[in-house]
C-alpha cells in the first residue's frame, strides 16, 4: 500500500475514538486535535523490529499503512524518534506543532517522540492530566514490541522517561530547584513567622480533600499548597525563639546528604547490596569517634572490616532505639550466662528472665523505662545526689541488695546530660562499680555527648573508658539532620549475637535505615573547628541567659548551667503566660522528688544570637511583671 | 579624632597580625590583603549601639578611630551594612573590590557586609577556608554588642547567615541545585553503569582520609568526591537490570517530599511540637487505606482525631519494626489478661510470659523469628500447603495442641506475598480461626500489599476484615522512597497501652521518625491511576518473564507467578555464572522443606521495560548454554 498522506496520518492521530476523554481533564475540548487515542495508536504501531547499527539500537515501527517510523535509542539513554524518510516526519512534526502553538520551539529533527514529549510538558503546563494517557500509549506500543536486542548489548529504553509517570527527569530538575529555593526562602523567613502556629487540633483535615486523588496532578499544585497546608501549621523548630525540648539540627550540608541518600536509594542489608554505603558508614563512625575523642576500643579494628568481636559504631534512629538494642542484648547475654551456669534454667529461660535487673538514675529519660518494659527486664531507678547525679556508692548498694534478694544485676544506663536539666551521672564511679560487679555499662549522652568535640568539655565523660557502649545523637547538637543516633560498642559481637546479623547491617535490619552520607557531608563542611565553634556559641548563649536571670532577683536558677540547657523557677502562671503570649516557645518541667516546677530554657536554633537571648529574657521579664502586678 | 583615611582603614583590615593564617589555607599568600584578622577586627568594632527607626533596626558600630559604620537589619531578615557617610563606605567598598577583581559585580550600596559576604563566596571559589574566619569575626563583634532592642519587636539578626558556618542560604541555593542536577544525571546514567560495582570489601577506606577534617572544606570538594567514592561502589538498585530482593522505590516526588521534611526538621512527639506534621500523617494514612480499599475500621474515627480506641494507621520504618511492635503489644495484652484471670501470675509475669505462643508460616520472613526472640515469646512455624500457603486447619490444630500443653496462643503473623516466592497465606481461613480462638491476627503484606491499589488483585486479601492489624511497605512497590512501612490497627489502644504514648506519635517515640510528606506528594503526583498502572506494568513484565521461561524447556517455574516475583530452577552453577557475569543482578533462594534451590527473579526498577526483561532472559539463556555445554 502507498504511504498515507500527512492528512490521513493526522486523521488517525485525531480523537475520533476518544476513549480517554475523562483522563484528559477539563480542557480536552480545546486541545482535542493533538491527542492520540489508545486504540488508534495500537493500530499505528502494529509491529516493531530491532536491528543493531554501531552503538545505536534502532527499532523500526511498522504502521499498518506501511509508513515506517524509526526509533533511535541514543547511547546516552535519551530516546529520540526519527524517520528514515526524514522529510515526511518533519512535516508531521510541523503539523503537530501547528496544532500546538506552544511547541514551536521543538527541534524538528527530534521527530514524533520529541513532539510527544513536549506535548506531555505542554499538558502539564495547562494542568491537563495527559501524562497517564501518553504513558499508556507508549506502554502499549512498547509492550507489543518484539525486541531482538543482541546479548552483550545493553537493551534500549524506548519510553522509560515517559513511563516514569508522575515526573520525568527534566521536570525533576525544575521542581527540585524550586524546592531548593522554597527551602532557602523558608530559612530566610523565620523572623516573619510565629514560632508556634495559631492553629487548633483538627485544623488540617478540612484543608485537603478527604479522598486520595484518582488522577495525578501537576507538581505545581503540590508546591502551591505547602504554605497553606504545611507551613501554616508548622512549629518552627529552627526559629531563633524556639527554646523548647533540645536542639534539633537541620543544616544545609545535611539536607544535601539526605537528598543524595534518597536518590541512590539502596538498602545496605548485605555488603554487596551496597558496598559504598556500608563501608562509608564504618569510616564515618570512626571519624565521629575520633572527633569526640572516644577511647580507641570503640573504633573498628584496624583497616575497618566486618565487625567480629572488636569495637565499632552503628547509626540508630534515636537514643531510645539504641537503649532498647542495649537492653535486649544485655538481657540475652545474661540469660545465656545463667543457662550455662544453671542447666535447670535451660528448660525455662523465662525463669532466668524474671531474675534480671537493670539500673538507671531517677533522672533518666522515659525511654529507659520503656526499653526495660519492652525487654521484660526489671528496672530500678536509683536516687541521685544534690546535683541530680547518680553516684557509685548508690549503685553498689543497690546491686548488693538485689543480689541478696536473688536477683541478677545486668545493666546500668548512665545519663550524661539529663533531658530535664542536663545533669551528669558520675561515670567514673559508676564505671568502676560496673566493672567489679560485671554489669554492662551503657552511656546515654543523647544531647550532651556532642560537646565532647570540644576538648574543654571532655571532663564530663571521665570514666568513658569503663563504658561498654556509648550513645549520643548527632541529630541533636552536631548539625546532622534528625534522626541520627550514634551507638558505639566495645564488643560488637554482644549485639550481633542478639540480632543475629552483622553489626554493620544491624540498623538496616532493625530499623530499616538507608545509608547515611550526613556525617561525611557535615564533618567535611564544618570541620571539627566549625562544629566546636557552634557548640561553644550555644554554651555562651546559655551562659548569657544564666547571667541575665541570675542578675534578676525575681528568678532563680534551679540547676547549674553547664551546657545549653538553663532553668529557672517562676510560677506556673508565668509559664502559662509565656505559652499564651507566643513570642518565644519553651516548655516547663519538674523535679518530682522535690516537687520543683521550673521553666526550661534551651538554646536550640542555629540562628539564635545574643540578641535573641536578650529578647527572650525581655519577654519573660515583661510577662513576669504582668504576673507579679496582678498579685 | 579625625576620620582615618581609606588607606589607614585598609591597613587595619590587612593581615599584619594574621593569627588565622592556617585557617585560610594554602592560597592565603595571594589574597592576604583582603583578609581581616580577628584581633584587628575586635579593635575596629569597639562598641555597638542600637536604635529603632521605623521598621528597621539600626546599630551603630563605633570603631576606635571614631569612624562610624552603621548596620542595617532589614525587615526581611537579610542584613545589609551601610554607612551614614555613604560616600566613605562606598569608597572603602570600591577599594576592597579593587583588591578582589572577581567582586566587581557587588552592588556598592550594600557596603561592607555585601563585600564581606561576597568575599566569603570568593574564598569558597578559590578553595580557601575563609568562612570560619569571617564567621568568627562577626561572632566576636556580635557577642560584644549591647543590644537594646525594644520588647515586642523581633530582635535583629546581625550575622546569622554568616554564622551558619558551613554554608549560607545563597550557597545552599547553588549547591542544592547542583545536587538536583547530580541526581537527575545519576538517574539518566543507569545504562552506562554496571548494576553491581566492581569493588572488593574494604575498597573505600583508602579513598578517604583516616582522620576527620580539622577545618571545613568547600562543598565543591564533597560534590567532586561523589562519583569517585560513592557511585563507584554503589549497587544501583534502580538499574533496569536489578532483579534482586524486591522493588525499592525512590521516585522524584518522594525525594522532593523528603527534602521538605528535612528542611522543616521538626519532631512530632506531641501535637504542638508540629501540628501540620502529625495531622497530615493521619489524613495520609486514611488516604492510603482508602486507595487500598482497606476495611473502614482501619480508618481514623470520623473527623480524624487523636486516637483513642478507634482504628488508625501509623508510619513505621520497616515491616520488621511493625512486626516487633505487634509482638510486644500482643505479649503485653496477653500478660495483662492472664494476670487478671489468674492472680498468682500477678507475682510472676515471667511465668505468664513463658506460656505465650505465636504462629507464623514456615515461609514467613526472618524478621518474624527475630521479633519473637526479642519479645521473648515462643514462635511456632507452621507447615504450608503445596502452594506454600498456610491454611486454617493447620493453625487450628496447632492452637489446640498448644492449649492442651498448657500454652496460651496469642498471635498469628500471616504473610501475603512471602519474601522467598510471593506465596499467600489463606487469610480468610486463618482470620476465622483467629477470631474463634481469640488470637491477634496480623497481616504482613510488606511487598504484595501495594497491589491492593488495583481492584483486580484485592482477592489476595480476602478475609482482611478479620485482621486486627495490617502492614505493607509503600517504600517497596508504591513509589514512596524507602524507608516507609504503613501499619494499621483496628484498635489502636492495644498498641498505645504497650508503648504508653499516643498512637500518632508512636513512630517518633519508637523509631524517631520525622514527619512524612511522601505519601501526600506521591499520591498527588501519581494519582491512584498512576500507581495502578505502575503495579500493572510490573506484573505484566513478570508475566512476560514467566512466558519466556515457560517456553524454554531448560527451565522450570517453581512457583506460580502472581506478582512481580518469578522463579526458575536451574543449577547452582548457572547462578554462579550469572553473578560473575554481572550484566544482570539477581539472587537465589531455596525452599528448605523440599531442598529446592532456585533463582529468584524480581521486577524492581521503575525503569525496567519489556526489552529489559527480554535482555535478562537472553543473558540467562546464553549463560545456561555455556553451563550446559560444559557438562
Amino acid at each position: 500500500a502507498a504511504a498515507p498522506t500527512l492528512a490521513s496520518l493526522l486523521a488517525q492521530l485525531s480523537t475520533a475514538e476518544l476513549g480517554s476523554r475523562e483522563l484528559l481533564g477539563r480542557e480536552v475540548g480545546r486541545s482535542r486535535s493533538c491527542c492520540c487515542t489508545p486504540p488508534r495508536l495500537r493500530q499505528i504501531v502494529g509491529g516493531v523490529g530491532v536491528r543493531v547499527q554501531q552503538r545505536r539500537v534502532i527499532c523500526r515501527v511498522e504502521v499498518p499503512s506501511r509508513i515506517s517510523l524509526t526509533v533511535f535509542v541514543n547511547p546516552d539513554g535519551h530516546p529520540a524518534w526519527l524517520n528514515p524518510q526524514r522529510q515526511i516526519l518533519r512535516q508531521l512534526a510541523r503539523h503537530l506543532h501547528r496544532l500546538q502553538p506552544r511547541l514551536l520551539s521543538c527541534p524538528h529533527q527530534q521527530g514524533v517522540s520529541g513532539a510527544l514529549d513536549l506535548q506531555a510538558a505542554h499538558f502539564r503546563q495547562r494542568k491537563l492530566m495527559s501524562q497517564h494517557v501518553l504513558a499508556k500509549l507508549l506502554a502499549q506500543m512498547h509492550h507489543s514490541a518484539a525486541w531482538q536486542a543482541k546479548p552483550r548489548l545493553r537493551p534500549p529504553i524506548l519510553s522509560s522517561d515517559l513511563l516514569s509517570l508522575a515526573m520525568d527527569r527534566e521536570e525533576f530538575r525544575r521542581q527540585g530547584k524550586a524546592m531548593v529555593d522554597f527551602i532557602a526562602d523558608y530559612f530566610a523567613s523565620f523572623r516573619q513567622r510565629q514560632v508556634v502556629p495559631d492553629v487548633r487540633p483538627g485544623y488540617l483535615r478540612p484543608l485537603i480533600p478527604a479522598e486520595p486523588p484518582q488522577a495525578g496532578e501537576p507538581f505545581e499544585n503540590v508546591m502551591a499548597d505547602l504554605e497553606r497546608v504545611v507551613l501554616s501549621g508548622v512549629t518552627n523548630w529552627h526559629h531563633p525563639q524556639f527554646h523548647a525540648y533540645y536542639p534539633t539540627a537541620n543544616t544545609f550540608p545535611s539536607i544535601l546528604a539526605d537528598m543524595l541518600s534518597d536518590a541512590i536509594g539502596c538498602i545496605g542489608f548485605s555488603w554487596i547490596a551496597s558496598p559504598a554505603c556500608t563501608e562509608l558508614e564504618t569510616v564515618m563512625m570512626d571519624w565521629l569517634a575520633k572527633a569526640l575523642g572516644l577511647p580507641d576500643h570503640f573504633l573498628f579494628p584496624a583497616g575497618g572490616g566486618s565487625g567480629g568481636s572488636g569495637g565499632g559504631g552503628v547509626i540508630q534512629g534515636s537514643a531510645s532505639e539504641a537503649t532498647l538494642v542495649i537492653f535486649l542484648s544485655a538481657r540475652n547475654l545474661a540469660i545465656q550466662r545463667l543457662q550455662a551456669q544453671q542447666p535447670e534454667a535451660q528448660q525455662q529461660p523465662s525463669l532466668a528472665l524474671s531474675r534480671l535487673v537493670a539500673y538507671a538514675s531517677d533522672q533518666s529519660h522515659s525511654s529507659v523505662e520503656r526499653a526495660a518494659m519492652l525487654a521484660f527486664v526489671q528496672l530500678r531507678k536509683l536516687p541521685t545526689d544534690g546535683k541530680r547525679s547518680l553516684r557509685g556508692d548508690t549503685l553498689a548498694r543497690a546491686v548488693a541488695e538485689d543480689r541478696a534478694r536473688g536477683l541478677e544485676p545486668i545493666l546500668l544506663i548512665t545519663t550524661l546530660g539529663t533531658t530535664n536539666s542536663c545533669a551528669f551521672d558520675n561515670l567514673a564511679e559508676l564505671g568502676e562499680v560496673c566493672q567489679s560487679e560485671g554489669l554492662w555499662c551503657h552511656v546515654d549522652a543523647a544531647y550532651a555527648g556532642a560537646s565532647l568535640i570540644c576538648p574543654e568539655y571532655r571532663h564530663i565523660a571521665n570514666g568513658i573508658e569503663l563504658a561498654d557502649s556509648f550513645n549520643f545523637n548527632p541529630g541533636k547538637w552536631l548539625q546532622i539532620t534528625f534522626d541520627c543516633s550514634a551507638l558505639w560498642l566495645k564488643d560488637s559481637s554482644k549485639v550481633v549475637d542478639t540480632f543475629n546479623v552483622d553489626p554493620l547491617y544491624l540498623q538496616h535490619e532493625f530499623s530499616g535505615q538507608v545509608p547515611d552520607y550526613r556525617i561525611w557531608f557535615v564533618l567535611r563542611s564544618y570541620g571539627i573547628e566549625g562544629l566546636q565553634s557552634y557548640i561553644r556559641k550555644h554554651i555562651r548563649l546559655a551562659k548569657q541567659f544564666e547571667e541575665l536571670v541570675t542578675a534578676d532577683d525575681r528568678f532563680e536558677i534551679v540547676e547549674e548551667v553547664v551546657f545549653g540547657l538553663g532553668a529557672n523557677a517562676p510560677s506556673r502562671e508565668l509559664y502559662r503566660c509565656i505559652r499564651e503570649d507566643g513570642r518565644i516557645h519553651l516548655i516547663a518541667s519538674e523535679f518530682e522528688a522535690s516537687d520543683t516546677f521550673f521553666i526550661r530554657f534551651a538554646v536550640c536554633s542555629e540562628f539564635c544570637e545574643a540578641a535573641d537571648i536578650r529578647y527572650a529574657y525581655d519577654v519573660i521579664s515583661e510577662l513576669a511583671n504582668e504576673v507579679l502586678s496582678k498579685k
